[in-house]
């Protein structure tokens, strides 16, 4: 029920939403694409475990060890109900989204994809889920494909036949929603075809795992990659699932620390899964605030939250679509999108957009938002970006459409 | 001076000092050369930094975002400070020393070093030293060669002009201080030798850039890396300095966001440094956290950090010489070794006797100290280890001692 979401509870639980920006104007906050605000539950947990708790982890037996040691491996389990992981050793810590996809391409990657093989990627991906395949695909003579989209931003699935035709496909890695458009993919669509064709399947989680409910065996993937400072947790912290079969054949990526079983001089065996992928220290209290931010999304539910979020978006896009010469990408099929809203007015540059929004107090984005590829697609050098996340309200898509209606004003869009 | 130094002061910034382990015992942390704990400073910095500044940096043009881009490169110009570099461009936030030790490994490591290349490094490097220049060297057919020690844990010297003799080594690699023995290396002497034969050195500062003060200038280097959460930074955090004309010519590591200009389908272009080696978004909150421990050393005084550590490090090695039945390990020359003491039991497992210390509150670490090469140097599977840092007092090494002279009563050490 749409009324039984606690909105102003939640708002009460972000310190930040009660600053003020710009000289006094009430932040309302809708970059959450990009990064999203901390909870006090998440803030109070980072703050406890550094004034009590901790230590070093994994390595010794003094009772902050033992405390600070249970504190992250409780994380990985959340972490892992979080995903419906078949087992907390799949899960894997990463700085982000981009560690982990990095990761696959150099432990996987590397092993895997030879000269002429092919990996098959979209337009409308994040760098993130671009370039380090370019990389790849220079060092081993290997191609990149990509699924192109189509006028409302769905991707053209009978480009992946194609490619899966070719018998060289090595990899298909999407991003489950676009940063830029929202575009929910059509995973089942894309899982069954690579699923016929024996082709493994990583899923970039960067902008889904936050806003709805994920499980990594329903989707059919094989590797998904996903960051926390995009839901409610500490930046520098991520995860990275890989389906175990595949996992324990991957080679080390980072050589040091916890990733060993034992070191000599000229030879070493690796640690059991999932530590030989954790070389060194991690960063053990944001891991733990990023339990902290999982505890918080499960306590709203991520039913509750995708709910939230829809009828946030929906109420937004009717009323962007009054604001003068504004042009809207995307999808307008609500159950096809997440809560990001791209958008662009005429001859207006982006930054000049963003930076009158802000004198409002409205924190939006301008610019590429890592998908330049996209960006040629839709010929333009950028787009404006308002996204929402679990505390957003329709006042602050109302205080959204005032400044933007200010912007259509000043350039005198009628 | 060092009555000067402001002991008390300086343990009131510390909340966990306050605590008690194991049913009300005064915790006495001796784990430093681990990690070490955090003042109210760095804690602080974080939580203001999430609740009232946090946004993602470099991209958007909102206040936050202004705010959050402000702390995260005014933390930059604090590490390059710190170690005085020439200049921030040369400086890349990694998540620590093992991270930046990879990074060497895969982008400098990879392009430079070929089949019958060597690598040098030392008997008492810590994993991360160690492990990564074995994959790198296997992967390219090159090989691994030691400089070893001397029974008083000093680098036998006269191997690294033997090795450099054979005109193929391309890289040596050494920690400036060890994390067992606490031994000091001879940098001048290292890099001297390196520096005629035209071969670059990296140097592991992870034990070192936290206890004393550290000039890449003068050290004569080309990498160095270092942690913050061995220096009351949080975890997840820390730096790699590269010299710029080394820099400048290291293709990528990760691929994503924020390291390029120009994203096409199929070709790319690089940002400046040192984005170009800072992919993804990076652990923002942290980085200004490393700033912030930053400024309390620099408070303090690195040659007043040094000294105090001296200080307790000859006051511990000469009362734990009273303690029966027990043996210490590295040289007893302070000026040639840290606030690192390693020592064993005859015939008493280490884990047993940190077990025992831990009883009374003490925590010091036992085991390989990921340090198995010189593990089977010194012919143990492991020791006990007690190491200091600025918080720490001669009464915290009475404990100690106390702890210690238990162990010898309970296994008849007499």
């Amino acid at each position: 029920m749409q009324s039984a979401y606690p909105i102003e509870e939640i708002r009460a639980d972000f310190p930040i939403l009660s600053r003020t920006v710009r000289g006094g104007k009430p932040l309302v906050y809708l970059d959450n694409a990009s990064t999203t605000q901390k909870p006090v539950q998440v803030i109070s947990a980072i703050d406890d475990y550094y004034r009590n708790h901790n230590a070093n982890i994994h390595r010794a037996v003094y009772e902050l060890a033992e405390e600070a040691t249970g504190a992250y491996e409780a994380a990985r389990d959340k972490v892992a109900r979080f995903i419906n992981s078949p087992s907390r050793e799949e899960v894997i810590f990463v700085r982000g989204t981009t560690e982990a996809i990095n990761l696959v391409a150099y432990s996987w990657g590397r092993a895997n994809v030879g000269p002429g093989d092919i990996i098959v990627t979209t337009e409308y991906e994040h760098h993130s889920n671009i370039v380090p395949w370019q990389l790849l695909a220079k060092e081993k003579g290997a191609e990149l494909a990509y699924i192109d989209i189509d006028e409302k931003g769905e991707l053209l699935l009978e480009q992946l036949d194609e490619h899966l035709e070719t018998g060289r496909v090595k990899l298909v890695t999407f991003s489950l929603m676009s940063n830029v458009l929202g575009t929910i993919s059509d995973v089942q669509g894309i899982a069954s075809r690579c699923k016929a064709a024996g082709v493994p399947v990583l899923i970039d989680g960067a902008q889904a795992a936050p806003h709805m409910r994920v499980d990594v065996q329903a989707l059919g993937c094989d590797f998904f990659a996903f960051s926390g400072h995009k839901m409610l947790a500490p930046t520098g912290i991520g995860a990275l699932w890989v389906r175990r079969e595949i996992l324990e054949k991957m080679g080390p990526f980072h050589g040091g620390g916890d990733m060993i079983r034992e070191v000599h001089k000229f030879e070493t065996t690796w640690n059991d899964l999932p530590y030989k992928f954790e070389a060194g220290t991690p960063n053990i209290a944001d891991t733990v605030g990023f339990g902290a931010a999982i505890d918080y999304l499960e306590g709203l539910g991520m039913e509750d939250v995708r709910r939230h979020e829809k009828s946030i978006t929906e109420y937004a896009l009717k009323r962007m679509a009054g604001v003068k010469g504004m042009t809207i990408y995307g999808t307008d099929e609500i159950s096809r999108r997440g809560g990001v809203i791209s958008f662009n007015f005429a001859d207006v540059h982006p930054h000049d957009v963003a930076q009158i929004v802000d004198g409002e107090g409205v924190a939006i984005r301008s610019g590429h938002h890592c998908a330049q590829v996209l960006m040629e697609k839709l010929c333009v050098p950028a787009t404006n970006r308002a996204s929402f996340y679990v505390y957003n309200t329709r006042e602050d898509v109302d205080a959204l459409v005032t400044s933007l209606d200010k912007v259509a004003r000043l350039f005198k869009l009628e």
